[in-house]
């Protein structure tokens, strides 16, 4: 169970901005700082433009910075904006899968508690939290 | 974020076997049950037998039949044992990965606190509760 690596970079993408200040950032710059291509920055980049998280500007100075305070960027609508797929098994979507105990199963009920209960942990947290200096969190191994 | 098919193929068996209540099941009878590859199947009967969930009997007349009563079968427990990566960022791993912001970031802590709470909630039930008649879970829609 893995989040999917836009998440991932649009994580990293928010909290390098964040660091700015206000000050703008290029794509090529944040490429070298954490190794990911250029090709997938701009789709990441795109798309948190397009949800508001950040505030880009276009031609040659150009550049983008966030397009709210980090203390407004709560990380639960993050990550339900960036994942294009919380299904977290077949019988999750509306079109139910292929599964023949679809009708006789509480599995996908007892997913959707277990979902939500991970995004309400998220829920609790901004973009502010995750650059602030490291604190001990309430995290237990899941072992 | 999505559980691994391989997690979601030994629900589906574990289920199908519990319902059989104690006769043996085979792999082609599961196989054609669900539409799954025999292949798939196998890798999860074996890797279900070593670790409790089934008990399997070899030969011609063998088969398999549940290692454990339905309400001793923990699907928290299951979901640990069969999925292989519950890292669910890159930065989750004891090598961290290679994001450059890894000594600065608070979001693996609060990925960890909410793989927690996911886990938490999972842990409450046993596959006699998947099985049991369908009732109103306890469950919102995250969107």
């Amino acid at each position: 169970m893995r989040l999917t690596s836009f998440t991932d970079y649009s994580v990293r993408v928010l909290m390098y901005v964040a660091k700015k200040e206000g000050e703008l950032a290029s794509i090529r710059e944040v490429s070298e700082v954490y190794d990911i291509s250029i090709n997938h920055l701009m789709k990441v980049v795109h798309l948190l433009g397009k949800g508001g998280f950040l505030h880009t500007i276009r031609g040659k100075n150009g550049g983008f910075r966030l397009g709210k305070e980090p203390k407004d960027i709560n990380v639960g609508e993050l990550v339900r904006y960036t994942e294009d797929d919380l299904s977290i098994v077949e019988c999750f979507n509306s079109d139910k899968g292929r599964c023949a105990l679809v009708e006789e199963c509480n599995f996908s009920g007892i997913m959707g508690e277990a979902l939500n209960a991970f995004l309400s942990a998220v829920d609790k947290y901004t973009l502010a939290d995750l650059i602030q200096d490291k604190e001990p969190m309430n995290f237990i191994d899941q072992h």
